[in-house]
């Protein structure tokens, strides 16, 4: 019996205790971008240096201006062997709307699902699950004589509101954390619930919160409509104007650095078996909407958008008030492709904004994170490596995907660090991340960790 | 000494238990558009009784589908006495939002105004305020040999929400409540702090909430985002459709049955002091929006309207999320003049939402009232007689006015018992109805129930 087959064998041994730990960790509402749940997000850092030292690691808690950083540093047993840097996130997006969830998202619960059993919780797969695949993987290895490779572990507490703290944190600690020669990333998802997949293009993600304001305060309908401009209809306009009738963005210059998909890439999404249909129809749809003659795959992996992820202004409790509103806003997300320049559409979204107020009226704006779109070499060793890897576990090709998606500690890795990122996640699209009733499939945790295993073993040649 | 001498005089030397009263009265927090606050609702029209009954009138609470209607009846002092019906509203609006209050909205407390003493309370100018004017006025005829009219009182708690239950309740009890001959309402604004007014146009109001939606639940903005239909953007451009560069409507056949002023009409108005700039000022505006080319006083008081109260959709809390959202809404008021059909606009808007959904996306609407413009005879006699009355008290000829608001109740009044409404009310432009800090001139208080003890007078001859 290989070293690598006694780690697996000691996965599969030591199931119900793993799967006993990230219940543990899936308990603690660690929701990054709501104020209330600081104390949380304190806990669950906790948590993490708990088990890293667990495992016998250096580890600490490291605090930012936002919610904590856990580091963590691992020697592999034996001497010359690469060292990686493993990133997951323990900050979960809020819960709500809370009476969707069928059981409170903070107690997770176990339910037999179409392929596999299912754990139910906020966080199960973004990140949390993901994040202890590649821990189990480490506690297996300790159990078996020690790593393959040298580990620097980072877990971050901000990916959900766009990692703020982290960039300025990797370049204060480059001595630290530049080290590794690679970054392993979990948090994307697998091809199918049969298929791996690593991830070699990610959308960029820039955002924007736009207010307006017109008269001093809230106005009675009947009083002062007519005459009274309002807000609400200033917005909506603005929010109208911004997508064409062929779901172009119109914000000048936005298509600025977003290329064609190459020819090879295009041959090999064609060979996926990505059905369009069966995508719409598991979220209540059947057409494909946004940009004209473009089909999904296109548009989620290769194409940027603007969306408006949320809409206020005004009376929006139940029943009716009849209100002027004095202000109205607005939070948009842009994805990113290619070379899109973030702040360049940031800024250009303001000046396009600016440009249709009529008189009276005000924007403030505030921005919530911009960065670009990311895509790894497709030549390199690691990455041949990760996928016959992922190969050999799963028993079919891994497959080179896009995502949606940003993650924005990629790019920070890149460049802070000069650090390339291998994504590798076993996330399923119907996991309902960001979603009530999120979960994650416990083939894909333990099965997770047994990639992560052989993944640890391939780096190390 | 006349008696209505006497009863100035009474009312003069009450003031101060006149003003406990009031603020015992804005201490109930009766909002009746939410489910929460139906209790208050019933006790605020307990204290109606109480107060009535405390008169020597026969009173009672009646229930309704909705909030309880109080009905008092009073004999006059004299045999063939002419007979009215007093109404006004025990309801208020939400307070919200709270943050912005100085002091809590139900602990109503008395500042030091502009002009006058205020006392600053939710509910202080709309209705409550103005309601206990006339009652004062009673109280002091009850104190000085009797009523010079016969008096039928009738409050409802559901003015803020469109008085859905009344038509139903006066076309039920017809046979009780059609023996007056004329409605008194007291829930409208004088012209300016001196200048008492009759209100002689009512604009209409017809409101309508549409929610729109698209996938089965919310997604995350980057895993769904471009080709999925993002039903903001959606109503987005609905609303943004709904009027034209020039601020018209663009409904089909909105402005059927909307005249041009009369020439006679026009006039009276040029000749008020209304000065646009202070308007606009005093709401921390500077421009005249809404119809290009139409004026503040011709917009509010004889041209319709199409707001949008409220919109809401996606995530709307601190902080981003990077959702798709699933559905997104709007509340929509539409302020009517003339004979414009408030039944058609509210089908026609229908229609032109239904006509603008792309695949996928389902509309629902729901209504919630829908009541017709409405205007006084010029000619008759008890206008006359209380513009006579009005004069006398404040020593200047009430202005004949519009009023932007709308009073469904005038209409029930006209439509199930036949009967017109004298429109007097005390509130000033600047009491802030339906906003933070809603407040009443003590000075309206305190003439109000002089000016209700003359017209009472002088509609008896």
């Amino acid at each position: 019996m290989t070293k690598l087959d006694a780690v697996l064998g000691a996965i599969d041994a030591n199931a119900d205790a793993s799967r006993a730990r990230l219940a543990d960790l899936l308990r603690i509402p660690s929701i990054s971008t709501d104020p209330a749940y600081t104390k949380e997000c304190q806990r669950a850092a906790d948590w993490l240096v708990d088990q890293l030292h667990g495992l016998g690691y250096a580890a600490s808690k490291r605090q930012t201006p936002g919610h904590p950083i856990v580091v963590g540093h691992a020697k592999a047993a034996g001497e010359g062997a690469p060292h990686v840097l493993f990133y997951g996130h323990y900050d979960v997006q809020p819960a709500d709307p809370l009476d969707l969830w069928k059981t409170p998202p903070f107690e997770p619960r176990v339910q037999q699902g179409k392929d596999s059993a299912e754990i139910v919780a906020r966080g199960a797969s973004d990140d949390k699950g993901q994040l202890m695949t590649f821990l189990e993987a480490c506690r297996a290895y300790e159990a078996n004589g020690g790593l393959p490779c040298d580990v620097t572990f980072l877990f971050e507490g901000e990916e959900e509101t766009g990692s703020p703290s982290l960039p300025g944190f990797l370049a204060e600690h480059r001595q630290e954390l530049s080290a590794p020669a690679l970054a392993l990333v979990c948090d994307t998802s697998m091809w199918n619930a049969r298929t791996p997949a690593i991830t070699v293009m990610l959308r960029g993600l820039a955002q924007e919160e736009v207010v307006l304001t017109a008269a001093s305060h809230d106005l009675h309908s009947g009083m002062f409509g007519g005459p009274v401009v309002n807000p609400i209809h200033v917005l909506a306009k603005i929010i109208a104007d911004l997508h064409d009738a062929q779901g172009k963005v119109t914000l000048p210059g936005f298509y600025d650095g977003v290329p064609e998909i190459p020819a090879d890439i295009a041959a090999q999404w064609r060979g996926l078996d990505f059905d369009e249909t069966a995508y719409l129809r598991d979220i209540g749809l059947t057409q494909v909407g946004g940009e004209a003659g473009r089909g999904v795959m296109e548009q989620i992996w290769a194409r940027p958008t603007c969306d408006v992820n949320g809409v206020y202004g005004g009376y929006a409790g139940k029943g009716t008030k009849t209100v002027l509103p004095a202000k109205a806003g607005a939070k948009l997300s842009f994805r990113l492709v290619g070379t899109q320049d973030p702040v360049k559409i940031l800024d250009g979204f303001r000046d396009f904004v600016r440009a249709r107020l009529p008189a009276d009226v005000k924007a403030e704006f505030s921005r919530h994170g911009a960065s670009g779109a990311l895509s790894l070499p497709f030549g390199s060793a690691e990455l041949g490596a990760a996928r016959k890897a992922l190969g050999e576990e799963w028993g079919v090709e891994a497959a080179l995907t896009g995502c949606g998606g940003s993650i924005p500690i990629v790019g920070a890795f890149k460049q802070e660090l000069g650090m390339d990122a291998l994504m590798i996640g076993f996330a399923l699209d119907d996991d309902r991340i960001h979603s009530p009733n999120e979960k994650y499939s416990l083939t894909s945790f333990h099965k997770g960790a047994r990639s992560w295993a052989r993944v640890l073993a391939a780096l190390a040649g």
